[in-house]
């Protein structure tokens, strides 16, 4: 069957048409594939593998952090979500309808969850009384619908998998830190398991999750200069437990409204690695999240007998302290394994051929590029470690240099609009956080405002309408 | 906020009222609780720690043997759901349907899966083309709908959780090997780590899944004298392989039907782990699968200074082997918490006052009744770890006893009717593999067959026709 399968050379080059280079990618390295309903995808095992990397990482994070799962019903009465006024209007419209359950014709409609605030508020409700009952700590790992005819494989699909974390609290003052724990364990994902740097900050108002009073946010560029979310991280205030009434009786015995955060991060973020790190030979997968980290191609020669045995040995060996593929089938020619794995974005391949058993050695490929290196047998767990944690950092740096040599700073409106075009990446102007200079902007440029960096202070002018800026914003053109 | 609470003695006497004692344990125990939307439930962080322990075992064993996670959509086309005849007779009644999105009116309706083979399988049919691209060991970890309005916790839901596997093999052998492998795993998961003893067999076939050529089933025994279906394993044939056209070219260069099997155990685990194991007491849990496994309850005296800090310590030590909950909330004595850890079926608890610390003791009382033993703080780990083992015995020899006396053997339709009430478990019968002499059991008995054993050779004569017995059959009242 070796020759149905396509070969890598047929994927576009990623700089011609990042698109279609994305799209092939995708299916090729089989992360994911259309599912024969329009909108949906199927994760495929070797995607899903790099969820479950990523879900692991996360829970052990959310644990040490006093979190805890639990799981809330998928569907949602229509009455429930109108509760609060501006969460069911940037909602409403994404929603899929449950209308019927078997033969009976529902007397209100379901709705089938696009996110969660309003079937678990009601239950905070109930559990809650007392001071003594906070903080909730909540979390939860499933699927959320949002309806969308058309799909891009992870970045846009009518369904996708996430976390939704849901926290109540005491205080205004806890409500926050716990939106910045959250975007800090978020960043330190993105950065140091992922290799993808981000700017952080807050969205303004218009950009808001709905219902919010405040939401954090991270922003990765992807090589096509366009900006992307990488999670979010939502500040409710009280505008839930107003709408759901979940109260507490605190120990100056007043009754008082608990103060609520919800955050997450989604599937989408593979999508995110696809574009932040692959190449023209498809995938790059940093080492901590790979579902494999090595790979094993054995070279048979004239002296077959030798090598699989000892590639099995070295699988064995390297299995017990990290993820490996032994690649023993005998359909396909090493050279097309080389590209495969390539195309899966493995970080190491080991060549193993006759000559290399004799001389206790194996040949080291890096995905990362850089020249073949001869390694010895003995001691080389050692050398993959130290190789696996120089391409995640390489990786990293590729993306930050990337990320640095894309960002400006404006001074005009037409310094602005010039410097979208010449930067493609993000460029900083000052804001006098008035609604109509931001749409003034985003006329002009096609970009939209992703991030007010947090904790600086900003100088200079509004370009648009010259008042003091209160803050600064990043703007961007994004997906 | 203590008086709020309602204290244990308030569960019913679990031998009085099966039922509602049944309720009030997973309610107190804080597993589960009703949502706001009818036939629905809301799983707790403790009860859903069980259900992540449940997970963790099974993910590991089924990696182990090859199966790889993946996930599919939500939602299924109705026209796909139509394409398997027995299938779609057997679910269309319990399917909650999508008919609107958005604004939009659907032009096809989508069901909620009930389970997923009509979208799984379309995919196989996409990315099997060869014998070498078998055999494909897939599950999902999800959620299903089927429409009930009643709600029993955990037993009875609209939406549990739970996975489904779906695999595809060459030969039809493979795939009953593949449903017997499963089959195992389940029986090892039920009686090595929930102490639950099971029967395992095949379903008669009236009660095998809707499409599938055959069910291997597990069945427990609950107090009450109710079976209960504890997991199944389905061998599909090729019946789905031709509703969906998934072949494959083998090697003798001929088109082939896949064989395909899939399998799963759900949330309702959870109900036959309450049931199973507690008493009036409240819940009790088998140390391998208890959220915590020891509780640490500090005495207060006059000597404060030095307990909280040596019950940290402890906790701590502890903590490194065991999965440890240590009760320092200062609103609630230490008689309330020792009646609350019980009510919440955590193995062992420590008692420890000043006197302890001032001895290097400790007070450890098991969850599983016995006289309390003072034990010393010095090797206390390795005590720990025999006690939890002891009681894992413990939970699953007294449930094994209670199988075990509860099993009988009929050989007329009388000897059966009155076993039935007396024995008030499982009662094993001849049966002529006829449907018409079923019909009579179940409507004489008011039980339904549970299970045809394996590799068991019938004897003598079908009760209700007098024609030999082709198999045995175990019949029981069930859940």
């Amino acid at each position: 069957m070796v020759q149905d399968r396509q070969s890598v050379t047929q994927i576009p080059k990623r700089d011609e048409n990042f698109s279609e280079w994305y799209t092939q990618v995708a299916l090729r390295a089989e992360l994911a594939d259309y599912a024969p309903i329009k909108g949906f995808m199927a994760i495929r095992p070797y995607g899903y593998a790099i969820w479950e990397a990523i879900q692991a990482w996360l829970d052990r994070r959310f644990k040490e952090t006093g979190h805890m799962n639990a799981y809330f019903p998928l569907l949602l009465p229509e009455s429930l979500l109108q509760k609060e006024a501006e969460h069911v209007e940037g909602f409403a419209p994404q929603v899929a309808w449950v209308t019927q359950g078997g033969d009976e014709q529902l007397s209100e409609r379901l709705a089938v969850r696009p996110t969660s605030e309003a079937i678990i508020l009601p239950m905070y409700a109930k559990w809650i009384q007392s001071y003594r009952d906070l903080p909730v700590l909540i979390l939860q790992w499933n699927s959320v619908v949002r309806w969308e005819k058309s799909t891009r494989l992870f970045l846009r699909t009518a369904e996708f998998l996430w976390h939704e974390g849901h926290t109540a609290h005491r205080t205004a003052e806890e409500a926050d830190q716990e939106c910045r724990l959250i975007l800090g364990i978020y960043k330190e994902l993105l950065e140091d398991v992922l290799a993808i740097p981000v700017l952080v900050g807050i969205k303004p108002p218009r950009e808001r999750f709905a219902g919010a009073d405040n939401t954090y946010t991270l922003e990765a560029l992807m090589p096509d200069g366009q900006a992307i979310q990488a999670g979010t991280s939502h500040y409710l205030g009280q505008k839930f437990a107003k709408a759901f009434n979940v109260k507490f009786l605190d120990s100056d015995n007043q009754e008082k409204y608990i103060w609520s955060t919800s955050w997450a991060v989604s599937t989408r973020l593979i999508g995110t690695l696809i574009m932040a790190h692959g190449d023209d030979h498809g995938l790059m997968l940093p080492p901590k999240i790979a579902p494999y980290q090595i790979v094993i191609v054995p070279i048979l020669g004239k002296d077959d007998g030798k090598v699989l045995p000892a590639a099995k040995d070295l699988a064995k060996a390297l299995g017990t302290r990290f993820r490996v593929k032994l690649d023993d089938r005998d359909a396909y020619t090493p050279g097309w394994k080389f590209n495969e794995w390539e195309l899966r974005g493995v970080p190491v391949r080991l060549e193993i051929g006759p000559r290399d058993v004799t001389g206790r050695k194996a040949v080291l490929v890096r995905r990362t590029g850089g020249a073949k290196e001869t390694v010895s047998l003995d001691g080389i767990a050692d050398r993959i470690g130290r190789v696996l944690d120089e391409i995640q950092a390489e990786m990293f740096r590729r993306s930050k240099t990337y990320l640095d040599s894309h960002m400006a700073e404006a001074s005009s409106l037409d310094d602005l609009v010039r410097k979208m075009e010449q930067v493609k990446g993000f460029v900083r102007v000052g804001w006098c956080e008035t609604q109509s200079c931001e749409d003034t902007i985003r006329e002009k440029t096609g970009a939209s405002p992703r991030a007010i960096p947090l904790d600086t202070k900003a100088t200079g002018a509004c370009p648009v309408c010259g008042k003091s800026a209160r803050v600064f914003v990043y703007y961007a053109r994004a997906y």
